[in-house]
């Protein structure tokens, strides 16, 4: 550290403190519970709520730029065709269009790992990219679409995984429909041998549909050049992916790309990527010198934006009397879509269990259909699903309780790499969600209650990682009034960044977070963060605001004491004044210490360390499900959910709930009704909008509680967080399932659980 | 330093260097001759360029922001006024007005250090604010301003700084014509032994006008709130300043506030402050919850954002036969205009020679006109005027050359505090500057050349401070494809700003420019540098910008380290590629080395260093004119200007020349045309607008060569920079009066050099 002050005899240089270097602080020490805390933990509203619900927040599909133009996608209406020819005439005579992006006009880029081009002759599902047209309204483009000729050869095609498994199947890509030629495996143990060991041996296959993340906010960008530079907005849950996939598209450096994301509604993990439409738009811009915007529409979003593959999925476990498991195996297929992607979705069978003999293979199969993609706890959520209705069954078997089962095979260990968890609550998560939903209440023998409207309560287990880590960074600048910016490379989803990263700043500096402005989601000018994916954004970026705070706050301390001229051990900060301890008529405030110097800022940067080797970081949790099942209609009610979980620390209950409610009423609309459906005979999506595509309302939504059951995780990181968007989601269709079982007694093994499977399932109980 | 390789065992991490923490780098050896530098010193174009002569370049006066509206100010037409009332209500009838503010509806903010208020019932000068309105145009909204009726109580006026210090004058503030009371005085020494020590003493008074700044891109905002957010793009100098100012003017807090200026049409010291339009734009947008943009128009830039103040010198020298001088003394008066300000413009004779008894005394008087403000390098062009015609009077009344009589006042010591320079190659540029000009061809009796077009040689010296300091950051961004971002909170006046630091980059990491993108301009995102002013930017700036690339450098050899399994000492790095000193073939690119990382972004941020103590830094310079005066029309045209200057290392000859022919030019209009004219009967400026108040043009221009005597100060910085911007300016004026004394044999006291007053002047000789 470096400081001195400056007695200075030039007129124009009154007395300054120098610049206050890099202070080194000791290492953190990591916060204890969240009752010694004043801001961490305590319920805080969206600091950016307010612009949110006036409507004032300016999100990517609100962009509107001096002399944009907008344009339009033509996609392919066939599941697999070869383009013989393309006639953009007609289009380009339209008044208001501006310039038509077709194969033939634009530059070969490789999309989909090289297995495709940006545009390509031959289109692989219904909703492929095949023209852009740029107009000066949307409306101008979406007509001129409508002008444009395509000339397609049509090609066999197969839209279902298992189908397109077999031998004399079309081939959706050449080498054919397996990415890599050969499922994903895994095996520990001896699978045979622990079966053998056990006294039962269960096996069923479950079956979950594809849904499609329909996010709030479609998938949009704006592209606006200046010169060799490239600025563009975009609804992405990854600026610096999208930054660099645009440069290394355009063959540009990616000091020339700026991706700016300010607001979002929604990404579920189809965000991840840049997206064709931004590459297009700024291809279209360079070309016609205008900025140009892309928003696509619902049902582009339906078709065309990935969605969590399908999955087939049979387990076998082998188990003794009293409810050791012996055995684990998992075998499943899922659809992929016509592009690389994976559908495995073993891993919670992996992991969750103590078992010594596990063996798992996964199919991910080329379809010609929309391309899959990450979608919130990808794979988690279906294999979870069939883990844990294996896991339910198993425990009927044996005439055990469900939680009791559980519980008997409960491990501290990782299972896979078999070193410990930094923590795991999933215990305590057990008996406080049973105790909140009231699981002695559920009926002991299944669809015994009476009446049309019958009632079950259920429940599962979830897993997920989220514990986060590098690279995170946060630069914190104070202002001489005592105000502070903090910026960081990452991005809000919607999920309340904004809020925490303020809330971090507070607490260490004890400033009111009224005078916290964040700045995030711009690769120019953010310093870097990763994705904000994998529930780990919270995870990696708190920790480190909290050292840019720390280390703003040993800066203060440290000009405090050259200008008191004291020790800057007897020194305390408090709310933006530092005093003298055993003299408290000695103070300075933060206005006076920057008065002192050159700088009207001081600038700190701090940085997410590493994660403690040898142990695994995971989130852990169990919901409870308790629903009504009108056995007149078929229709399930979910009249509760009791979310238990093991997060790490909480930062912000109010932000948190928002997740966790977010969460389960995903998992209710994939346990109940979401699901997209494909006519195998015409290849074509029959759910491509918001009327047949049904997602949950608030008529759908039950009653929510959540309870977290774990405390700050001090291995991890001085903040402790781990990860909240996932876990939310994994185990709410499992749970709901099962719930439906114990109401009606006869289980239901394909999600969604929809009336007629309830009224066929009803009526198999009645024969 | 701390760096590992993670062998992970878990799927989902693959090897990976850990964060390659901060690495700490030696202390940076200056850089030596500029022969040794690849790009530094090297004649650079604008990476800026094209989209200014595109056109592309947006400045803060194309800012066009979607359901943006425009305001024009009312401005008083009285030199001195009470409102009595306004009334608006017609105006707002007019179709398109949404807002008008006045003293009655607006907030009461102290301006001008709280001697007003934003709208004040008292008007001091001609273009004192009193209304605002906001309209959908800039048409209806002036339009609206001509239905706006105030009732003015006219009061008595004073215009002229002389008058208004006399005791009957009317006083502009109620308290007095002089803002502290007093004149600011100077004393070293005792003149008055000095005079009496002198051989010949000789008393002169020097004048010089009011001119106006002018800048090409008018003064303007654009204010934008997002909650209680407010973004403001502004065309300013200081962003901090403006920042700050403003969020104290709305008393909220500095980090709401975000100031925007990427591109800028000068400043001249104009636009360091935030102006009155700023705020009142922020206050309506607030209002009306639209953004509203607010550019000056020429009128308004003639009357109301500054001037520099005008100047009555009497200067005194106590000089030997053999030139050295023995006392030399200043008394100046110059008006401020209505609020406070400084005239004073004594520096150059306090400190240019030796001389041991000198004494200065500076009267800064309120008058009613529009208030002065800093005007590139404020004080002392009026200030070297005077002194240099005393110093050349001097040399002529001892029969001495002029520069034969400056080398022999020479001195290494800065005179007022009496400490060296850290250096100081004025004697080159004496010398250098004399050879170019060819200065044995001036004419040994002045005005002795026959003809109607008489042709002289004249010169002057300048001192300027512009050595820069702490505070500077910047902030350097490596991107996994080796482009590289830079940024820095400092601010391109339009004199090759974001070129420098693409520079200094370029060379630290020997990475092709076109890969160096440079983000400046923007409060928040941006780290803290100081005001552009003073001619400190690149003398600030580019060292700041060094210490972060090579920090990156020396991260990126640590990185190497690692993956290469060697010491850091046995690297060598050369254009992106890293290899081992006596194994080439072991080799490791950028691009390499960040693949092996999690981040896909390495970030550092470099500070400028603290200036040495005990040693002032200053530029020196000489420029040398060659004039033409016509005898018959009285005009004098400038033939050629030598500018030989020391300003520390060149780091882009074409961006220094650039600012030197932009300095000369301007100080060419000061020494012959630019004038602001007040009416004293109506105090009314008689020159509001481009024909009345001539500014060089193309036609004026000279022949222009530009000599630097210097290279890097390794005193000052890793870099060595001084500053051009201001002594480009400083001497001019007075080299070109000399030329003129030299052609036609009569001295012009008073500039403008007009052709009245040469005429005036050769009319008196023939007398």
């Amino acid at each position: 550290m470096t400081r001195k002050i400056v007695k200075s005899k030039y007129h124009f240089e009154p007395d300054l403190i120098e610049t206050i270097g890099e202070v080194s602080i000791e290492e953190i020490k990591p916060w204890g519970s969240n009752d010694e805390l004043k801001i961490i933990g305590k319920p805080t509203s969206r600091i950016d709520g307010a612009v949110k619900v006036s409507g004032e927040a300016v999100y990517t599909s609100d962009v509107i730029l001096p002399n944009m133009v907008y344009a339009k996608i033509l996609r392919s209406p066939h599941p697999n065709a070869q383009i013989k020819n393309i006639d953009t005439s007609e289009a380009e005579q339209l008044e208001g269009v501006l310039y038509i992006l077709t194969y033939k006009n634009a530059p070969e880029i490789g999309w989909y790992y090289n297995t495709s081009y940006l545009f390509d002759k031959q289109v692989r599902y219904q909703g492929d990219e095949v023209a852009c047209v740029a107009a000066e309204s949307e409306k101008i483009a979406e007509d001129a679409l409508h002008l444009i000729k395509v000339e397609y050869e049509n090609l066999p095609f197969v839209t279902d995984a298992v189908e397109a498994l077999k031998d004399n199947s079309p081939k959706v890509h050449e080498w054919g429909n397996l990415p890599r030629g050969n499922p994903d495996k895994y095996k520990r143990g001896d699978v045979e041998k622990g079966l053998k060991e056990a006294d039962l041996v269960i096996e069923d296959t479950f079956t979950t549909q594809v849904v499609v993340h329909n996010t709030t906010e479609p998938h949009c960008s704006v592209a606006k050049w200046e010169g060799s530079k490239l600025t563009v907005w975009d609804s992405t849950q990854a600026i610096f992916n999208v930054r660099d996939s645009i440069a290394a598209s355009l063959q540009i450096p990616a000091s020339s790309v700026r991706v700016i994301k300010k607001y979002m509604g929604g990404g579920f993990g189809s965000k991840l990527e840049a997206g064709k439409y931004s590459v297009i738009a700024a291809l279209i811009s360079r070309k016609i010198k205008r900025p140009v915007k892309i928003v696509l529409d619902r049902r582009e979003e339906n078709l065309a934006v990935g969605n969590r593959p399908n999955s087939i999925q049979t387990l076998k476990a082998g188990v003794k009397k009293d409810g050791t498991l012996t055995a684990l195996s998992h075998h499943s297929i899922g659809s992929i879509g016509a592009y690389p992607d994976g559908a495995g979705c073993s891993w919670p069978l992996r992991t969750i269990y103590k078992c010594e003999n596990v063996s798992t293979e996964e199919y991910s199969v080329f379809t010609n259909t929309g391309k899959s993609r990450a979608y919130r706890a990808p794979g988690h959520v279906q294999g979870t699903f069939g883990l844990e209705s294996l896991i339910d069954i198993a425990a009927e078997k044996i005439g055990m309780d469900p939680l009791e089962f559980r519980l008997k095979n409960y491990t501290d260990k990782d299972q896979v790499y078999n070193i410990p968890y930094t923590s795991k609550k999933l215990k305590d998560a057990y008996e406080k969600g049973a105790n909140a939903i009231g699981w002695h209440r559920r009926n002991k023998v299944p669809g015994s209650s009476n009446g049309i409207l019958k009632r079950g309560i259920g429940m599962a287990t979830q897993i997920w990682w989220g514990g986060g880590g590098p690279p995170a960074y946060a630069t914190l600048k104070l202002n001489r009034d005592g105000s502070v910016n903090v910026m960081a490379g990452t991005q809000d989803l919607g999920t309340g960044t904004y809020t925490f990263i303020a809330q971090v700043a507070s607490e260490v500096l004890q400033l009111p977070i009224e005078k916290i402005s964040i700045t995030i989601g711009d690769t120019e000018t953010c310093p870097y963060c990763g994705a904000s994916g994998g529930s780990t954004t919270a995870a990696s970026v708190a920790p480190a605001v909290r050292d840019a705070a720390e280390q703003m706050k040993a800066k203060l301390i440290s000009g405090a004491a050259a200008i008191l001229e004291t020790s800057e051990e007897k020194l305390i900060y408090a709310e933006g004044i530092i005093s003298v301890k055993n003299d408290p008529s000695k103070k300075i405030t933060i206005h006076e210490i920057i008065s002192k110097m050159r700088e009207r800022v001081l600038v700190t940067t701090g940085a997410r360390s590493a994660n403690p080797e040898g142990y695994m970081i995971n989130t852990f949790g169990a919901q409870f499900a308790e629903v009504e099942v009108d056995t007149f209609t078929g229709k399930v009610r979910v009249i509760k959910i009791v979310a238990a979980h093991d997060i790490g620390r909480v930062l912000n209950p109010k932000t948190l709930e928002n997740q966790f409610h977010g969460g389960i009423i995903q998992g209710l609309g994939y346990a109940l009704m979401e699901e997209r459906k494909v006519d195998s005979n015409t290849g074509k999506v029959l759910t491509a909008n918001l009327y047949s595509y049904l997602i949950p309302t608030i008529m759908d939504t039950p009653e929510i509680e959540v309870i977290i059951v774990s405390e700050g995780d001090s291995m991890i990181s001085s903040v402790g967080a781990k990860g909240v968007g996932e876990p939310a989601i994994i185990p709410t269709a499992a749970a709901i399932a099962h719930a439906v079982y114990n109401a009606i007694g006869v289980r239901i093994k394909s999600l969604p659980i929809t009336p007629d499977k309830v009224l066929n399932a009803l009526t198999l109980i009645k024969r």
